[in-house]
């Protein structure tokens, strides 16, 4: 037996980014560089092709003359119930999310669930309620879906997936590559909140206030910013992996300098204290209902000014710009003066968080 | 405590059809009465809208002045590895397939990968070679995707789901209420080589010759019968549940009575000895490269003759036919010109087939 097999590290639930295991580790998940190791090296080049190359949230396709937007995400977050939403509210709204951030309108949704033997029926129809109360909220349809059933221990619980169409109804393209030099990025409120919810509820912390989660569908906000300017360039949520890595993602795909200034990103008190607590950057924090964005300067006012008259974007401000110095990188300004690069995180900090 | 919750019965792995469990059972998933019941019971009443209520295996949409087809389904089968295909492969054939019965053009698929931590990755990249060929040969482009990565032990190897789009290039509807006394009923070729393919895997059997899943895109044969006549009025792939449950569904939905054949079913010899043994009737076992249609009679020599002519559908014929008699209901005229009532299975024969 070699040293390698005796060992059998992925045995252990090993939350250690070993980027070089044989066997598929929590950190693959993460939204992180093992996330992008993993398409980088095992799905791009089998399936490369001009669509999936962008690495944007959603396809943009052309089905007979017409633009549309598909998308897809899987949903495996525990626990299943959570202050501020539910796994059925987090399918929806992350899926009508990933089309909104092409600056799509999201049409119409599939759902395929995996529900583990022994599932209570009644934790399925809350699970449904919610998600078909999300789709009203939001103005999609269900139209197509699946149900598979795992024997227990096979599953856990229930996971979703969620795929979604959209129309584009304007010509314009945002894509992670479109950031220039001299636009601004822009942020729609504060960061964290949904992750530290589902950590808080899982590890049972009690804050003074508690964190909500802040699932919510961002289709309408980002029609909102599209009637008010066309400068637009790309749009991220910034789910697993948070707003660093969504930005690091903007920064690679247009091979640019990305600078925020820390005083300018907002996070809740509460989910600072959490973060703190648990020895968590909040930068790399899933959020549900938050957008980032890279737009022009000059109309950067415009946009601000219509997202804060949105519910949704009512804390909409300017957190940073695109710089020619440092291609690909993130650099954060302190708020002592000083500067450090925000990379993208090696394994896996939150794991299950969506 | 009361004496339901001391018996908890949905704590064993039961494949019993306990149809009033409080609790999800194996045969939720199976395709048969416990299937139609969830969704009849759970998932129309909260999300019913005209697309869904078809029950059609797709969704026909319109977006933006185009008719697209819509689908998802999950694949959970083991062990992923079978032969004749592999989780990755069926992935893909299965939604190409549902986007083909419904006469579309399948074009692009999505990709949501659940992994367990521990899967190796030597695996991964067999089951993604699979499927980027799998992709070539149906003609689809793989767009987007998604991998979560769950802990060891709460989830099963590799789950996947995927979703596709396909374009209708023709003004035709074929769904399953579509069935008139008088059409008939033909079937492309063999059944139950994929769940038999599976179930000898994984039990271990082995016959003399061995059973291989039919695994197999039918866009193509679709579109040949299309190219050949205008009178079909539904297709269906017999996956989950096998040819008993698709007729029995387009039955229901048609409110007509459908007679089949048993001697015009063909069935391998080593599918029949293997359903023989383990006392399972071939009519419920799934299929993953076959299909069953209703079409008009003054039509089907021209389509079968089309069949026959494609490596897919070359053992296709006609089984039996559309009936006012007996609505809603499928009958077997047996080989000793008996007959008998070919219901909806209650619980699950072979659960995680696909």
């Amino acid at each position: 037996m070699s040293p390698e097999a005796a060992m059998d590290i992925a045995s252990l639930t090993c939350p250690l980014p070993v980027t070089d295991s044989p066997r598929v580790l929590l950190g693959h998940g993460s939204g992180g560089r093992m996330s992008a190791n993993l398409l980088q090296q095992m799905f791009l080049p089998r399936f490369g092709n001009p669509y999936l190359n962008r690495l944007d949230d959603q396809a943009v396709l052309e089905v007979g003359g017409q633009r549309i937007a598909f998308t897809t995400d899987s949903f495996v977050v525990r626990p299943l119930f959570f202050p501020g939403g539910d796994i059925g509210r987090l399918a929806v709204n992350g899926t009508v999310n990933d089309l909104a951030m092409g600056g799509a309108r999201p049409l119409f949704l599939s759902a395929g669930f995996i529900l583990e033997e022994g599932l209570p029926l009644d934790d399925l129809a809350a699970i449904l309620d919610s998600m078909q109360a999300a789709c009203q909220e939001a103005g999609v349809l269900l139209v197509t879906g699946d149900t598979k059933v795992v024997n227990k221990g096979s599953g856990d619980q229930c996971f979703i997936n969620t795929a979604g169409i959209g129309l584009l109804e304007h010509p314009w393209l945002l894509s992670a590559d479109q950031a220039q030099p001299g636009d601004v990025v822009i942020l729609s409120g504060t960061i964290g909140d949904h992750g530290m919810a589902v950590m808080s509820r899982r590890e049972g912390l009690d804050f003074e206030t508690e964190i909500r989660s802040d699932t919510a569908p961002l289709a309408g906000l980002v029609a909102s910013m599209l009637e008010a300017s066309h400068e637009i360039r790309c749009l991220r949520d910034p789910t697993r992996g948070g707003l660093a890595s969504a930005l690091n993602e903007l920064a690679r795909a247009s091979r640019v300098g990305i600078e925020i200034d820390e005083e300018r990103v907002p996070i809740h008190p509460a989910v600072h204290a959490a973060c703190e607590l648990l020895g968590i950057d909040p930068l790399y924090v899933a959020n549900e209902g938050k957008l980032v964005g890279i737009v022009g300067a000059a109309d950067a006012d415009v946009i601000i000014d219509r997202m804060r008259r949105h519910p949704l974007g009512s804390e909409g401000s300017v957190i940073g710009r695109v710089t020619e110095r440092h291609p690909k990188m993130v650099v954060m300004r302190t708020r002592i003066g000083g500067s450090r690069v925000v990379d993208l995180h090696s394994g896996e900090l939150l794991p299950r968080i969506c």
